[in-house]
Parts: structure tokens; sequence; C-alpha cells
């Protein structure tokens, strides 16, 4: 008979990895899977809210994470999950290369960039198309950029892009920027960054690289001559395979919010948990998520302890 | 006029200094009050589960939170709170030595070890009576001590103290050890504990220090000489001075847990937040706390926003 795992946790950003502690020091039989290590917090340029540290980088604070992990021995497998479904009584959890079976599931997939949707947009990722400005950014100093968007990040980015490059266009498809007054003050005040709105990108062009993009103001087609492009439109929940737990109009899991361990950051199915950014709580943090984390793993030992008494013969 | 704060945080382990973070970078006016530095992260011999580092002491964990406050030079008032209450707009928090005034309040005062109420106990605190094995047990090489208590942090007690100590009586009141069954297994096997069932304490006596206890069993009193007193039977919630909010049966502050920023954490009082193991959730562990002390902070701005527009006036 195929292992059957105890728990798999889908993720490996601070929910999963916090998660993943737990689970190895309760000694179960678990796995985690996860592509996207750190998550949201490998792309943060200043850590300066997690107790404990002073301020570092996202990926500083994910290598810490990292080290926490070795102590455990614990691995990560990086696969992509395709689908999770039920059968008779336990998960199948299946990615592109593999089919597991578990006993319970905590999803802790957190989010993900959302795309823009144009010709070109999928062609030149990697090749000039970027979603994370503290990533790329040094890759385009002295060049000419674009960040497509108009909130917040799209106005982080935008700054940050404008340490390195020679000139940021800032592409905002409503007549005015949205986000932190303060935000938007330095953008305003900074020279090197040019504001078009009401400006509809349609296309993304280019050879080996980026050469430019397309957009729409007024009727009027226009096009731009750049050599990078980051999409800063926002977020979206990663759970193109979570089919089966209920969600909120934003795609974020709904989960339980308990008083008691047994039913904390349970989704609308018994052995499915959830925690941190994927999950309808409001604080989107790296120190919220990692104790969402926490308390899903006891969640969920709680839900494995009771599982073992009930089908003893099962297992 | 005298001061008022925009908010202010009594209690200063992981819920409250992790809220003390978040209030300096929202860089309002507010306070920190607090005598025990880390609460119980600080008695803890070894935090094996705080992700972003591996195992250290909670004294060694307690100086990185520290650290942390020192990056946003946030200062903890060494005092004791001894009531709040409500007062037309804003609340009164009184200490034994101020009387603040302030907008907001988060209460984070975490846990305290549960007194036994003999003669003798009062007396001899400091003088061989210790409620922190942890903090004390190397006091007391090659002497002979008791741990009163039966469950896992009495025993947890009793194993480390037999590290030190030359002999343990582990004296509890129930028939029968209750904690955890492998607790349990090290403690039947340790030479150096000795188990006392049944067994009533009902008065430490002493000179200078700690000379030993008297117990009652099977309706015999009877005197064990020794040099420490260890009291482990579990722990109570700080909130002697929190008369105006509500609590659960174990006195636990009741805190709504919400899908909205603006009302998770809140207590039954508009304006006071809750945070940590003083509250309802179910899961008492370090990054459980911090993340909740994160949220209660998020939840307090968002309250002091509104307050802000409403009493424009007033402020």
């Amino acid at each position: 008979m195929k292992k059957i795992y105890d728990l798999i946790i889908i993720g490996a950003g601070p929910a999963g990895m916090t998660a993943a502690i737990y689970a190895a020091r309760r000694k179960i039989k678990f796995l985690v899977i996860g592509l996207a290590l750190g998550g949201q917090m490998s792309w943060s340029s200043d850590v300066g809210n997690y107790p404990g540290y002073t301020t570092m980088t996202g990926i500083e604070l994910t290598k810490r994470f990292q080290e926490s992990l070795k102590e455990y021995n614990i691995q990560i497998k990086p696969e992509e999950v395709i689908d999770i479904k039920k059968e008779s009584k336990i998960f199948r959890v299946k990615t592109k290369e593999n089919d597991y079976k578990t006993i319970s599931i905590i999803i802790a997939s957190g989010k993900k960039p959302k795309k823009l949707g144009v010709p070109g947009e999928e062609e030149f990722l990697g090749k000039g198309v970027s979603y994370c400005a503290v990533c790329d950014s040094h890759l385009f100093t002295n060049k000419e950029v674009a960040v497509i968007g108009g909130g917040n990040s799209a106005m982080d980015a935008s700054i940050m892009l404008s340490k390195y490059a020679k000139k940021v266009y800032l592409i905002d498809i409503n007549p005015k920027l949205g986000g932190e007054p303060h935000l938007r003050e330095s953008v305003f005040k900074n020279k090197k960054i040019k504001i078009i709105q009401s400006a509809k990108t349609t296309k993304i062009f280019g050879d080996e690289t980026v050469k430019g993009l397309n957009y729409i103001q007024g009727n009027k087609e226009k096009t731009l001559k750049i050599d990078g492009i980051f999409i800063e439109i926002g977020l979206v929940t990663n759970t193109d395979f979570a089919r089966i737990v209920k969600k909120n109009k934003w795609n974020e899991i709904k989960i339980f919010r308990s008083t008691r361990t047994n039913d904390e950051n349970l989704t609308n199915i018994p052995g499915i948990f959830a925690a941190g950014d994927v999950t309808d709580i409001p604080a989107k943090q790296i120190i919220v998520a990692a104790g969402e984390g926490a308390k899903a793993a006891l969640a969920c030992f709680d839900y494995l302890e009771k599982y073992k008494t009930k089908n003893e013969k099962f297992i």
C-alpha cells in the first residue's frame, strides 16, 4: 500500500514553514509542498516588524526560517499542487509530478501577483517582464522601465526602481492614483517618475527581450519604448487547486475562528485546515501568518488524534 | 491638560512587545507598561518553535525581542497596572505610581503562576520558594527540593531540578499524576524523583530560608525537610486590574475574532483590545501571541482613525 501521510502542508511561506516546524516537533508523518520558498515574505525589501529581529530584507528572513527548518531536517518538495480531493476517508493531493495520500491538509499557499492578461506578458516573463521590483530592480540600472498599476505596490515599485533606472513610467488605468497619501506625495516629488493616467496597457512587445508596450489613452493607441515592465496590479490567492473548500468573494479560503483548539483554522471540510494570507483573516502580515500556521498545526494534531482513535483498523 | 496617549499597551511579553513595534512604526503616541519583561517566554528553558530562530532559551529570545524594541527606541514603564476605567470618551489606566489617560488600550498581560495559598508561601518567596524551575534550578545544586503539583509543568520542573538537586519530592494532591504519558514515564524512571501522592501541602516553614514543609496525607500531618520549594500548580491570567472587560470561566478575556480588521481582538468594550495568553484564544504559544499582538495593534489603529475623525474637536 502506498504511504499515507498524516499531514500535507501546501505552501512554503511563513505560515507553511511554521506549521512544518510544529509538525516535525510532533513527530508525525508529514510533507511540505511548495515552489515559492518564503512566499511573499521573500519579495519584501525591508521587514522591520518581525519581532525578535531588527530590520532585514525578506530574503534574509526567509533564510532564517530555512535555518529553523534545517534544525528539524524538514525538506520541501518543490512541486506544484494542481488538485486536492476527498476519497473515502483520506485526501489525495495531486501535483504535476506525483499523487500523494494524506489524512489531513493545511493549505498555506498564500497569494501571487495578479496577471495583466495582455499579449506578450507570458512570452517576456523573465525577459523584461517582472512581478517583483524588490527582486529585479537592479537589472534595470540606467534603463527605462514602466510600472503598471496605481496602488501602493505600484507606487512602491516605482520609487524603488527610480533608484536604479534612468526613467520610470507609472502607467495607471485610473484617472487618479490610489493608495496612501504619503506614497503619492513621494511619487509626485520624484523627478525620475512620469505618471501616465487613464492608460490601458494593451500589448507588450520585443525581440529577445522587452522593447516596449502599447497603451490606449482617450481612444488613441500609443507606444512607449522601454526595457522593462513591472506589473503591480495587486495579488490573488493561490487557490486554483483548492476547488473543494469554500472561499469568500476575494477568493480567500474561509476558516473557522474558534475558542476551541479542534476547529481553529478549519475550512468547511473536516481535515482540511488553512493558514496565512490565503485565508480570510484580515491582517496580512508575516508574524500573523506564522502564528496562524502554528494554530492550524495544533488544530490539525487534535483532528489527527481523534481520527486515529476512530479509524484504528483503517490506518 | 495632561497628555492623552493614543494607546497604552499593558504587558511586555511577546504579544505586548509585538503590538509596541507596530505602534512605533505607525508613529502614534503610545506607552508600554509591564513589570515582567518577556513574560512567560522568559521562563522557558528551550524555545524550539519560534520560526526564524533555531532552539534557544526563553531568556535569549526575550533579549532578541528587546533588540527589536530598541530599533524603534521603545521604552517599557516598569509599573504595575491596578485599574482601568472608562471616563467620558477616554480611558484611565492606573498604576501604583501613576494615572494615565489614553484613547485605546491593548491588554497583553498574559498569565502568572497560581499561588498555593499556604502560610509561609509569601514570606519565603525568593528565599527558597520559587515559581520558576527554569530560572532557579541551579540554586539548588546538591540540595533537596520539593515540587508541588501533578501536571505537565510540575513534572517538567521535577525533571529539570533532578539535574541539579540531590533529591526531588514531587508532592501531588491527587492520587495519580496527570499530564502527558511520556512525561509521567520520565518521572517514574528518574531515580532522584520521589512521588508523594494524595498529599495536601499545608505549611511552608524556615528561618532565613526555607527549611521544610508540612503536608496532610490520609489524615496524618507529615513534615518534609527540604531547602527549596517549587510551586507548579498551573497558571492564572493577569487580569485583576481588568474589571471592566468580559472574561470566560478561566478568567481569560473574551475577544472578537473577525474577518474585518476593525473588530479583531476587540473586547466587549470599544477601544479596549486584548492579545496573547490573557485572551480566550486556545493556542498558548509564543509565535501565536506575537501574531495576535500584531492583529490587536492593526485593529486598534483602525479604531483610532475612526475615533479621531469623530472627535476632531475633542483631541
